[in-house]
């Protein structure tokens, strides 16, 4: 990655972006945020990631990889630099003493406490524009913090894979698979980016899902999310969710909030179901985005995805806006978002 | 349209493919074939599309409309002109008669008593081109003639129109409308180039549908498919479906095949449900294409898309192929077709 050559602001922000994707789920409660250091030839000299809380931001990596190279680069960030001393010292201080000349960022910092870093750095003599791919950031790596940076709670996807007729199993319980290898392989680095999912004790007795995220060749991946049941039932002894893999929470309860309260100041949770589950999420007004896999099948019997969503006629139907349609192999993933 | 320039065969045969839309539903058992005849300046000065049965084929229609334009001119059909003499006489002589010297068409002509059209043009020294845009012409105007002749029945659609957890209404029945305008104006115009629509007894029972194709003002399109309604529930007096706009055929069984056979000899053959009709015709096996319209909606309960298509497990799931994904405003037209 040191030796990539960047042509310009918006292709060093891409690389920022790549590089902050590992730190999602991993960076939680802060930002994860990507960092690039780019000499004056547009080679990149030093590519960072938020570290675990307490841990250095990720434009302090990036000045670490790159070293004496820093001195008269440009540095170029997802999130404006923080100005504020917490944990680690401000970012600020760093772009400063490592003698960049240049900062460029995608999204300002709206947290009041770490905002004002540009105007630190331009106070500095150092050049600084900010705004750049701002949208893209904020559509995707940094969308969970900034959501829970405005209301309070983790941003909630509900999310489940079925036949385009809308069953997630058939008749006789059998569901693996309904979507395809491309598909499960997009759900595992999901889940990698995450800091919890929420599964319903019934389909923990019913399915005995793990629920880990893993590589194709079962291996695991380097996050793993918390797992939270939400459900009276009791958890089935050498249940798989039990396994020593991940963190898991039993809440035994059936009400959403509590099963969100139990997720800490997670970013993002996934609800992968069951279907009451998901009826109770959308019912409690807490879906912030669907997430639907489905596949070229229908099966006219079986389970459906969604039940109990408190709907009685087709004008109190949950309504969003379709954000993506990504095909995955010979599946789709539709994604919808609430309707502004 | 006769004032058009074409500057290219393929922008003269998506002309003729234009035309051709008109005729489908109109030319049966006919192909539903479009022709333009363009003179040496690239000038549409002619086009065609079949007339119903017993009337002209597409290049004697736009032969008559270019006159004696015709004269050196080159014809662009969809179809192979044909070469025998039915109810009409050979196309064949008609564009030889006309004076054209040049002939281009897409698909051949598989049906052995049409067939030879080409071979006999060339002899009368005409230049003959074929081969353009067969695939789009194979893919849609002529698709369900083509499949009717490789298999002796109609090509079969089933088409629902759901929410995307599969809810075609909502617990109370309500279900105008779970799609939008954009989707419901594509229906209808699929409607009005179709042979023969199917709908359950129980579905008339319920929703009294017209199964008419409209314009958005309300006011009829020029064609209008035969309803066959197929179940043993007694149509009420005064059913929608009952109206002087089309035929309508009761079939008093539960058989698919049976709806299929009351279809004659109809191209295109149209399931708009209910639920249970979906379903035997998926477990007949006579389901040659999906299309699901599916709304950014959830409702979690309601009646599902498809019920009882004789799957007990997923190794039984009625498995299809990816054919196309539409943007039809806010909602999304999946089409499938059989896995080959």
């Amino acid at each position: 990655m040191t030796s990539e050559r960047v042509a310009t602001d918006e292709a060093a922000m891409r690389a920022a972006i790549d590089a902050s994707q590992s730190a999602r789920g991993i960076s939680t409660p802060n930002p994860p945020v990507g960092a690039v250091v780019v000499d004056r030839a547009g080679v990149v000299v030093g590519v960072g990631s938020t570290a675990p809380a307490g841990g250095p931001h990720a434009e302090v990596v990036a000045l670490a990889a790159a070293g004496d190279r820093a001195r008269g680069a440009t540095a170029v960030v997802t999130l404006e630099p923080c100005d504020h001393t917490g944990r680690t010292g401000p970012c600020t201080a760093a772009l400063i003493a490592a003698g960049i000349t240049r900062v460029v960022y995608a999204v300002s910092d709206p947290n009041p406490v770490a905002a004002g870093g540009a105007a630190t750095l331009r106070a500095a003599g150092i050049e600084v524009v900010g705004g750049v791919l701002a949208d893209d950031v904020a559509a995707d790596p940094l969308r969970a913090w900034l959501f829970r940076l405005r209301t309070g709670r983790p941003l909630v996807t509900a999310k489940f894979a079925a036949t385009l007729d809308g069953r997630i199993a058939a008749p006789d319980g059998t569901s693996r698979w309904i979507t395809g290898d491309v598909a499960r392989e997009r759900v595992h680095r999901d889940r990698a980016r995450l800091d919890a999912i929420v599964v319903g004790s019934g389909t923990v007795a019913t399915d005995d899902p793990a629920l880990t995220a893993r590589h194709a060749d079962g291996s695991l991946r380097g996050h793993q999310p918390t797992r939270i049941v939400l459900g009276r039932r009791p958890l089935p002894d050498g249940a798989r969710i039990l396994g020593p893999e991940a963190p898991t929470r039993h809440v035994a309860s059936h009400d959403p909030a509590e099963a969100v309260a139990a997720a800490g100041d997670a970013l993002s949770l996934l609800v992968e179901g069951g279907p009451t589950v998901l009826g109770a999420f959308l019912a409690a007004g807490l879906v912030d985005r669907v997430q639907a896999y489905l596949a070229p099948t229908v099966l006219g019997a079986g389970a459906a995805a969604v039940l109990d969503a408190s709907v009685a006629t087709l004008a109190q139907a949950h309504r969003f806006t379709r954000e993506s349609v990504e095909i995955l192999g010979d599946d789709l993933l539709i994604t919808l978002a609430p309707t502004v």
